[in-house]
């Protein structure tokens, strides 16, 4: 079938809108229409040319919502009909990963995934006879798309789909972060390093969750307004500050953070956050992805004193499991997705979005189709 | 009264044998009469001069064991005659660290036990008229010593002296840091790096919970066979494998360590021990201690693809909640200890014992009054 597309030719080119070929699902798979998609950061990132793993071309996209339109042989979890968020973290519920109940990293597909393909080494998009990869598994930005059964999460039928196709990315992100990596419990002191759309949405999963003390930490002093509407009860501008940032936040949370969160993808904020956790028993757990090479350092009596280092992929959600969860969260008025939706339009402003992105003018823009 | 004691006079000094003044417990402590105690590594660290912390002239010693023989006003939780291991951690159950739940760190006299003295700001030991320091809160190298009633472990009277005094310190530290810090299951891969004595209690504790794999690593190949012995089911000398270690472990465990324990203190063995661990969900325990000022690295993404890296401090045990548990353990048969004390000599030899411990030639050596 014939679908309308935003392909990224090459590093650092403007996406085209252009007609593409879609082949239908094989077996296992689905074929979904994708109604929103927002637009992130990690698809700059690899449109950049900075992400090593990047392929070209490519239908970039990660945070989409939809509708089933057909489905492969074999397909059993979802039907034509259903609303469904693409998942660029599957969950096969039968890999090693999956069924270790520790992880949401589900490597069922990860190589060809990886390599830009379906699981059974082909790609399904194609233009004039040449292939075009897939992208995290998902490739949003299509008005179809044909991902893997494994790879979507079944919604309930009355969320906007301009609103919940950020739950597919930066909202399950954060919020997972809080409620699944590091299970923030009432009356925790939390910091959040770097207020963009990951950090708020910590902001806002600590305040559900009933924390008490919410330090939001930023350089830009623009962050604060709607940071503290998501809940946040302390703002720290580390140039604003005398002194060192570590002490200063020990002594404004009285002994340190119960959990911290890097969402920037600085090593020595990274490190920050780590040292900022209250003796022992604080928890810092890092999001933001640094560049190629970096590496995060610091003193092992920091550890032996009991503060815990580490990470969160997806907010530690599986995807078809908590997903749906997180919709829900939204669509009962537990969390504020409409807020940090800042721009609505249509996917031939696409390059529009991401240049609003990269001049920090928005929070999570959402093209439609 | 007069005691018998080893004197530090000085740093790099024998210990000299002298009888000393020792005044009586004043409110809220414990004399006890020391029957036995472990010469351990932190001791020897102290007496080398590189413990920035280090007081001299000390009553050291911290791994004792003993009766106690009088209190002090308001003590409730020991009286005459009971059998009590001193705590270099005590356990108040009443600061902010014990109230939380979640660490063994007791904060309530940390300050003053920094100091080499007693909680009341003062010394029980004296050499004509001259204050001798106390030791870790405990000064075991003495036949009688003064402890806080909250840094003594009340444990039952059939326990011998000389085995248990070693679960004072080094037995918690390993078996602890199984049982409390990394809470390891039945079924886990377990990779311990350093086969001394707390790497030997970590082996033995693994096998206690039923882990699989027990991997031990160290370049000195004599260690083999007591760990062994104890539970150890695969031997990996780092300088007998072709290429490098971590990924060789990786493939040994197919796929990395559930659990690793770092117990040497050498911070690239503890990225090692970081990057050993499997994705999705291995934790790695720091319990060497580093020299000052060093510091320990990785990339992000290791943590971000679920990796944990955490620290223990005794082993994660509460002192008096715990230590009398692993006294249990010990003498229900669960943990094997006789074979870890290679050693026992009178505290007129404890010069020996030392000279044994660098030239590595004892696991632990005890001293007897």
């Amino acid at each position: 079938m014939q679908v309308k597309a935003a392909v990224a030719y090459s590093v650092g080119q403007p996406l085209t809108i252009e007609t593409i070929e879609l082949e239908g699902p094989q077996a296992g798979e689905v074929l979904v229409e994708i109604k929103a998609s927002g637009v992130c950061h990690t698809d700059a990132y690899t449109l950049s040319g900075a992400d090593p793993e990047g392929l070209f071309p490519a239908i970039l996209g990660h945070e989409g919502a939809g509708v089933v339109v057909e489905v492969g042989a074999d397909v059993k979890s979802v039907k034509p009909g259903d609303h469904v968020i693409p998942l660029y973290t599957p969950e096969c519920r039968q890999c090693e990963y999956c069924l270790s109940l520790k992880t949401n990293l589900c490597q069922a597909i990860r190589t060809t995934q990886g390599r830009g393909l379906m699981p059974n080494g082909t790609s399904r998009f194609s233009i004039g006879g040449n292939m075009i990869h897939h992208y995290m598994g998902t490739s949003t930005f299509a008005n179809y798309t044909v991902l893997p059964e494994i790879a979507v999460a079944k919604i309930r039928e009355d969320a906007p789909f301009d609103k919940v196709c950020y739950i597919g990315c930066g909202v399950t992100t954060g919020i997972g972060a809080v409620i699944y990596t590091a299970k923030v419990e009432a009356g925790a002191n939390v910091v959040i390093f770097g207020l963009g759309g990951i950090g708020l949405n910590i902001i806002q999963a600590a305040k559900m969750v009933g924390a008490n003390m919410i330090v939001g930490v930023d350089i830009n002093p623009k962050k604060r307004a709607l940071a503290e509407k998501l809940g946040m009860t302390h703002f720290v501008n580390p140039h604003e500050i005398a002194g060192d940032l570590v002490p200063y936040i020990i002594d404004l949370t009285k002994g340190g953070a119960d959990y911290s969160f890097e969402c920037i993808g600085n090593v020595n904020v990274m490190r920050q956050a780590l040292e900022c956790c209250h003796k022992g028993w604080g928890v810092s757990v890092i999001i933001g992805v640094a560049g190629a090479g970096q590496e995060i350092s610091t003193r092992p009596f920091q550890l032996v004193t009991g503060r815990v280092w580490k990470g969160s992929a997806f907010g530690g959600a599986r995807g078809r499991t908590d997903v749906p969860k997180i919709v829900d969260l939204y669509m009962n008025g537990k969390i504020n997705v409409d807020d940090l939706i800042t721009h609505v339009m249509p996917i031939e402003q696409i390059n529009h979005a991401f240049d609003l992105m990269h001049r920090g003018e928005s929070i999570r823009s959402v093209v439609t189709f």
